[in-house]
């Protein structure tokens, strides 16, 4: 095959952990793999560590420190994604194909120095196209990269997604296929929405907002990076052959659409600092020393002050409100604010859809719709393409299909 | 500290897997290694895999191939000591040390494309170097190196071993200290004799013959390379802070010592081709087979010939005795000769010492001492510092009592 050729058929493919949890599933993926190599593609694979082997590996380390280097940590959890990639090559040539695994380091994929969050510099594709010359199946550990001093670096959560997104790129592939243990991208939770229905497409900007509100599908730092780079996303899943939801540029047929899903966070607290003195720099004093505790806020809400006073309510995850309290109660008495507040009880529902820009009126609409159920709305934070509303957490559910009724998401728009 | 100092107060230290089994294990190698830098050491340390990574690692292979290319083999196996630098240095941090951790690749020991049984070709020690410099504690992963394509390869049996002594040998260390789960170097097996008493030192010759009679302390191959560049052996427990056993080149006081240890490997068979036609080229013919067939030959015993047909016995290891049956039985066919017998109950008992190329009357004095206790001798060996004879199984530690005894092992010589 020539060059071009190899580069217009290709197809990068990332297999998440669930999908090489074991020795079965590793053959089955190696099968899907070798279906795809006899239509005629070239294909680079990446896959993420076996299931639960990352979990296995950081006990080991909870029973060494509490505080392992990064440097190390990125040395020790690389080795996840080696073992797939070791263990898929031996599947895909004992079913009678070529096939050949490296690691990040191996095929130049080159970070910045920053272990266990690293970013990617760049990638020398050079012994990648050789091999795919020589029509190997190409396997790729995810995750991982490698600084310019030869230490090893892993890119963070969803790290494999980026990986792939990133040698898509770089290798100017048509399309990058993410096989995860989901079917696609759906308007709304199916377990709480019946007739949720799975979207065809769905634009960077919209699959943003559902990866920050919840979405496990894709992290945000993998289609930010498509999006840059015009990469073409196809989500679906390893277990059946059903295509999934694309990922890709706004195209005009999805302007007809004004809301694209409806999603659903029920991990979140809320935390409120009370009678805080309305004077410029108090905000930012708190919030600098919330995140100097590492903390990420979500919402943040600050009440119009009257008095000289105010109340500043924000939500964090639930996972993290302990430290937040801690953090939040210090700068508190330090700015001579009053109480802190937490309540876990609430849920986050949000819309998101890309037709929000062009049309007015879709807040408004929300807005009645969970009047109409008598639902009490405690928070609002809006964007360009969402609208996250915080509520008791007893009504997410029926607030959710409530939306997903009134905006017309279960019927088919196509 | 100058280079020059570096060097001069370097040991390279390696602990086996027993050594670094699980946590708790790995914390006691992290506070001996850090007893050591704080008596002024440079420290180079490599780690094999954790216990039993390497089994687990291939029973996944197995569940997914009877067959894995050795190249993906190596990728997979190499994790192991990933896994244990990593985990060491974060120990040695833990406890207030400055350590790194490096795979094989990363510190530039570049070896030949054999994969699984990889040969050293080169060490760029220009990063330990550097590292060192630093103050730090480098930890290299054992077994594992990269081949000029920068594949990942590895070194074989006893690799970790070999990975020491390489170092050692590359950095100019003066010492190279092989820790592991027995106290060093022993005139027999204590189990079996009582009184066998551990060698304060050995030399590079009769530790090589100790590795060939079965003596699973250190595989041959990384004693021929401390042989050959003089590299200073101390193998020792990493359970007790006791001296082991030195190996070293033969040193004058070594000369008075006539036998040095009596070993016992109970875990060969015999095989006999009967009626050999006893023409040029059928032994030739038949080993020749073997050693295609992947089966390692210990002792060869051909009878002297007065009928023009001859019986040929030799010994392999029990696990390769059907492969080995199964390969000779077809070229007996070949070439003519008779029955095929084999004998699983037999045991191979040697005498090794340096003092055998200057005394005469050693093998003479061996076989009185069996004669003495009316134990048959069935094959006979021997080389230049060692005499192997075959015996019957029952006989066995009866046998390496005798001998122990009649040479005086027991006692102290210095």
């Amino acid at each position: 095959m020539t060059k071009m050729n190899i580069m217009k058929n290709l197809i990068v493919q990332k297999y998440g952990g669930s999908s090489v949890a074991d020795p079965d599933r590793i053959k089955n993926v190696a099968k899907r793999v070798i279906r795809y190599k006899q239509e005629g593609h070239s294909l680079v694979i990446v896959v993420s560590a076996l299931g639960d082997t990352t979990d296995e590996l950081l006990d080991l380390v909870g029973q060494i420190t509490e505080n392992p280097q990064d440097r190390e940590l990125d040395m020790l959890l690389a080795t996840g994604e080696q073992i797939s990639v070791a263990l898929l090559a031996m599947a895909i040539h004992s079913l009678g194909h070529e096939a050949i695994s490296f690691t990040g380091a191996q095929v130049g994929i080159v970070t910045d120095a920053s272990h266990t969050k690293a970013r990617i510099l760049d990638i020398n594709s050079k012994r990648i196209e050789k091999e795919l010359a020589k029509n190997k199946i190409v396997i790729v550990a995810g995750f991982q990269g490698v600084n310019l001093n030869q230490d090893i670096t892993t890119l963070g959560r969803g790290g494999s997604d980026l990986t792939a997104v990133a040698l898509a790129k770089a290798l100017r592939a048509p399309i990058c296929e993410i096989y995860t243990d989901v079917d696609g991208v759906y308007t709304a939770d199916p377990r709480i929405v019946p007739n949720a229905r799975k979207l065809e497409r769905i634009s960077y900007e919209e699959m943003l907002e559902m990866a920050s509100l919840g979405s496990q599908v894709m992290q945000a730092r993998s289609i930010e990076v498509a999006k840059k780079f015009n990469v073409t996303i196809h989500v679906r899943s390893s277990f059946h052959n059903q295509e999934g939801t694309l990922i890709s540029e706004e195209v005009s047929s999805m302007e007809e659409v004004l809301v694209s899903g409806v999603s659903l966070n029920k991990k979140e607290a809320k935390v409120t600092v009370c009678d805080v003195p309305d004077k410029p720099g108090v905000a930012a004093k708190i919030f600098g020393d919330i995140a100097n505790a590492d903390v990420n806020v979500d919402m943040i809400v600050q009440n119009v002050s009257r008095t000289g006073q105010t109340d500043i309510s924000f939500t964090v995850d639930s996972t993290e409100l302990k430290k937040a309290i801690k953090a939040v109660e210090k700068v508190a008495r330090g700015v001579k604010a009053g109480q802190v507040v937490s309540d876990e009880d609430i849920a986050k529902v949000s819309i998101v859809g890309v037709g929000m820009r062009s049309h007015t009126g879709v807040a408004a609409k929300m807005f009645e719709v969970l009047a109409s159920k008598k639902i009490n709305i405690e928070m609002i934070s809006t964007s360009e393409i969402k609208i996250s509303i915080l509520i008791r957490k007893a009504h997410a559910e029926e607030a959710v299909r409530a939306l997903h009724d009134a905006f017309e998401l279960g019927k088919n728009k196509k």
